[in-house]
């Protein structure tokens, strides 16, 4: 190959791995290597320039710690998380959508009997969520695991607030009969900004970007045979809609949050005031083989 | 532009930046997330690949403090410092070519006399390096100021062994006189690895590739009016010189490291022992205006 020149550059260090014995890792550094001295070559950064990109991942990974993910959260602002996560959720038309998981889920969140109210800190606007878990031909899927979580109705999850917030606030398992149906109470979700005080924050106002991710509660919906679905359903009137700042909203994953002013559909709801009615289907696509 | 989806994934990314005031930052993070998107797109990463390369640039930047710059290793390595280093240091045709500074410079050395034995731990085969420093037209320049800088035979920069190396040992600033020239006395540099117990050096050994530099000198020639020379010359018997971590050996900084036994030579020379005689010219571009 020779030595080292403009021209030859990704090639010269691609060629440096000839000895490698995984080949997966070879082919994968092979790629970034070759789009990376593309990137380079197209953008033709001065020495300073170069500096300030060294120095912007010092100062990101500085930022990380067991609490805070500041690559990840570079990972989500650049949509990259979201392309992997499109990449490896490809499914059969008909099948609900994913999205990305987030920093919040929690394993190991104990059962709830259907229709339990989970905002356990009494703010903001009620609300009721349900719908059928079903297979690809719409057959109720009995004995799906369906893990929900949100934020309260000051934009934290519950794992943001430990000591502030209830244990479990906004955070639930349930599991579906044989007719597939889920139903519960929790609070209409509210949009909030990403951890916006790190490098990756920074990088957004120089960006004109704003951080927020429009209102949304999550959804993770296992059972065996089936393809986990992992996925969020939003608030289509939120402001941000349109500029998540994770880019995780999907067409088909915008619900309508109908408000109830109906005494006794009220009454039959366990509310005491006006609610918001959510009703959202999901169909899993049988487990890829 | 519509919600993220595989195939429009990058121009998403962009188009979120259409507030942003700095356009050369617009560019570079266009170009960015559209050769990174590509990337992503042909490596296909798995979710568990996506975590291993997190943890990997979290683990990379966590190795760096005050002394040591992973993130400057890890550019190194992947081809990219020199890179940068060749797109800004495009010369006419009979310049001498630039290789990357390397992390090892100090500014504010002392100037030392011509012929100075700038070896100060008195160990390694002794070297004369010298030659002339004239433009592009041949004609000598006056007044160059030239930095040497070099490992000692143990393999490490004085900056490396504070306490151990006496300070300046193989390290020195020259000023040409009318006739250009420059000559003094070292020792005959090594190959030495580049700090390798990090995440870069493990990611090198799972790439099958070795950690070392062949042996080398540097360069900084200055001098109003020119374009700043930064380079090396190199051993070309070395067992690295084909293979060099960083990338930095260019076909024209190959130096010739000749053998002399001549007791008369060594005497004129101040030697008393075989030395190695490395003749290098130097010839330096007009400063782009």
């Amino acid at each position: 190959m020779g030595y080292f020149t403009e021209e030859n550059s990704a090639q010269v260090v691609i060629d440096t791995m000839s000895d490698c014995d995984n080949p997966r890792l070879k082919e994968v550094v092979s790629v970034l290597v070759r789009h990376l001295h593309a990137a380079v070559k197209e953008i033709e950064p001065s020495q300073d320039e170069w500096m300030q990109a060294i120095q912007f991942l010092t100062s990101t990974g500085h930022m990380c710690d067991d609490w805070r993910q500041e690559f990840i959260l570079l990972s989500d602002v650049l949509g990259v998380s979201m392309l992997v996560d499109a990449l490896n959720s490809r499914r059969p038309p008909g099948a609900s959508e994913n999205t990305v998981l987030g920093p919040f889920h929690v394993a190991d969140v104990p059962l709830s009997p259907m229709g339990t109210n989970i905002c356990l800190d009494g703010k903001g606007e009620p609300m009721l969520a349900h719908g059928v878990v079903s297979d690809l031909d719409g057959t109720p899927i009995e004995g799906a695991k369906i893990e929900v979580w949100q934020t309260n109705d000051d934009g934290f999850y519950d794992v943001q607030q430990k000591g502030i917030q209830p244990e479990f606030n906004l955070r639930a398992v349930f599991r579906t009969g044989a007719d597939g149906r889920y139903w519960f109470r929790a609070v209409k979700p509210t949009s909030y900004p990403i951890p916006d005080d790190g490098p990756v924050g920074k990088l957004l106002a120089r960006l004109g970007r704003h951080p927020y991710r429009p209102a949304h509660f999550h959804y993770l919906i296992s059972r065996e045979g089936y393809d986990t679905l992992t996925t969020h359903i939003f608030d289509p009137d939120d402001p941000y809609i349109g500029s998540d700042a994770v880019f995780g909203v999907k067409e088909s994953l915008l619900a309508d949050f109908v408000p109830v002013d109906d005494p006794e559909l009220q009454r039959q709801n366990a509310f005491e005031t006006r609610y918001f009615d959510v009703e959202f289907d999901f169909r899993l696509a049988n487990e890829a083989v």
